[in-house]
């Protein structure tokens, strides 16, 4: 916040509008983070913006500088994540930033992984001065959290979204779900799923319910990006399920064990997963220690029997539940969206 | 909100004064209104403040008049409720008001009750000039709700509160349920205890659990006020039940049909229930429609097995689930507390 009178900060602003920019291009450049980019010129204003390109395309500093072009020399460049060292499919973005003339680097977050980590003091010995954490915690929460996660752990960061009625039923007795949770919560969740690397479901939600798995928008047609669809069970998807359709890729995974499911997606590039359910497959998750983030749908709506949410966790007694802490709970129309993360012990 | 530079409206400074005094004997009046009074003298300095006093007792006008004494002549008496001109205990608070000189009276909330309305035209009659609906929605959420709904339908408020986790368990599949819910969230609770003119419960709470059913203090020790506490079912609760200690009074009703229960409650003046379940009893109290608001202490855990918060309601299909409006969502300590209210059809 800027109070009044005092002028607001040039490097602030511009990191917020990389924080926006990184948010556009989420789900598209796996397994390389989403990282957005300003350059400022000399006099403090945007000269260019950018962010990371698909797989094998130029990352964000590259895009911003090439906006900016001359006017680059002697600026300052604004970015999300900690410029690379690394020679991957494209040289490295502390080279670009040397060659471009900058002056000044003010980044999010650092880079934790130890391939291109470096960047900050290779460009300080190069005599441009480094800063960084502006906005950090509000980057790595948000655009940046399934890579830094994936970069920690080495696993992909995984959502389990659920909705379910107040009293945490997933359907009605006679199994009917349509609609429990509201058209603005539903919208919502097409579009996280245009933003995420995969959609994995069980067998049982395949066979019960035949879904599409697919992102769409509110007129029912296709959203440009699809993640990959994942479903996980030994029993056959039969010929002619809906989830076998050609409106995006599929993969089945038998044995169900989830530390062998996220290998498998690590090893095919996915960063970012949502764990759709059912119940059966969402208690496995829980139960293995792979929920990284609970994303809640509470419709305001009792219905006192039906599914529950969440089935078999492995907890007999309170003692052994599955403790989390709420990161934040907003409105979704009618809805309580709770978002919640695995408590600290 | 008054902007800079606007002076703060005396009357409005004392409307929350009065609220406050109000929310101060809440619990304490049934079945009459917890009212709040400020009387302002005629410079509209604070003269005096008042709230109504047990029933037999003077009501808040009258409590504030007397504090202010001749300073209410020509002042201005702020009262969330419409004053009375019904003579039942206690003389009429119009004739109060008239015969204490006061010049103006604003009220926040018009007395729903067809035998003590008229206070506004009484007072107008006299030459007092009246105004009605200061903070008028504040108070009748707050303070004066449960009265309010008993003054417009003859029933009492019936506040269904239960604690669950994120999944909807009130309990362990072992049926162990301390603590689901938070330190903070069950001091809130007996504070809500301490408020309310009865306490229900199922006898399979009481033969489970073996509850007290009190309001008590952090320490354990006994709030000032006690409820009643009524057991509903046919099942005789055991000599040494803890509900039968010498702590509270206490009512057992058997039949369990919730308009019985409530008529029975209206008839022995409560007018302020809080219905603590178990899942059987609250959802026939939910099938009945005699739910007026549920909280909802949702801790931040998850379970995947036992018993859930809400038993049957008559729900059989999501076209027949019963809808509320979320009100508010906080959070209590580590919980999720959400206030909702029956949807508007
Ligand atoms: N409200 C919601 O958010 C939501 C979301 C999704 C689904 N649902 C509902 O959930 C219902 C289906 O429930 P469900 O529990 O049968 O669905 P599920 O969790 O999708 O599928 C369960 C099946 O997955 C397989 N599986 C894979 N890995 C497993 C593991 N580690 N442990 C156990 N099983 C594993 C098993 O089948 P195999 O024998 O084939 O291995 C198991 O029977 C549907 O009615 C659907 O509507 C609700
Ligand atoms: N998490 C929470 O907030 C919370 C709160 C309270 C209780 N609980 C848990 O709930 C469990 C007890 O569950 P419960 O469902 O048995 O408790 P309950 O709802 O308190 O009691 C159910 C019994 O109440 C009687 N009853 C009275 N009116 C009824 C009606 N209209 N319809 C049906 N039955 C009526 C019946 O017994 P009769 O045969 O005697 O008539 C019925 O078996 C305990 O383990 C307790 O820990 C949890």
């Amino acid at each position: 916040m800027t109070g009044p009178g005092s002028a607001p900060d040039p490097a602030r602003t511009a990191m917020l509008t990389a924080l926006a920019a990184s948010e556009r291009v989420r789900g598209t450049t796996s397994p390389n983070p989403p990282v957005g980019c300003v350059v400022l010129d000399a006099a403090g204003d945007v000269a260019g913006t950018g962010a990371t390109q698909p797989p094998g395309g130029p990352h964000a500093e590259v895009m911003a500088l090439a906006a900016a072009g001359e006017r680059a020399r002697g600026g300052t460049a604004v970015v999300t994540l900690e410029p690379c060292t690394h020679t991957g499919r494209t040289p490295p973005c502390t080279s670009a930033l040397l060659a471009a003339g900058v002056a000044r680097v003010v980044h999010a977050v650092s880079d934790p992984n130890p391939k291109a980590a470096g960047g900050a003091e290779v460009l300080r010995a190069a005599g441009i001065q480094v800063e960084s954490g502006l906005l950090g915690e509000q980057v790595a929460r948000g655009p940046l959290r399934a890579w830094l996660h994936f970069a920690r752990t080495g696993r992909p960061h995984v959502t389990w979204k659920y909705a379910a009625s107040l009293d945490g039923r997933s359907a009605a007795a006679d199994g009917s779900s349509k609609w429990i949770s509201s058209a603005t919560s539903r919208a919502e969740v097409h579009e996280l799923r245009g933003r995420v690397d995969a959609i994995v479901a069980g067998t049982g939600t395949v066979l019960a319910d035949d879904p599409q798995l697919t992102a769409r928008e509110a007129d029912g047609g296709p959203r440009p990006r699809q993640p990959l669809r994942v479903v996980v069970g030994d029993r056959p998807v039969p010929d002619g399920a809906r989830v076998l359709d050609d409106s995006a890729a599929t993969i089945t995974l038998p044995g169900g064990d989830p530390v062998a499911v996220l290998d498998e997606l690590a090893r095919r590039g996915v960063v970012d997963v949502l764990l759709e359910g059912g119940p059966t497959l969402a208690g496995a998750f829980v139960a293995a220690e792979r929920v990284d983030r609970v994303l809640a749908y509470l419709a305001p709506a009792l219905l006192g029997s039906g599914p529950a949410a969440l089935g078999d966790a492995g907890v007999a007694s309170v003692s052994q539940a599955w403790w989390w802490d709420i990161e934040e709970t907003t409105m979704s129309g009618p809805d309580v969206r709770v978002s919640a993360v695995p408590a600290r012990r």
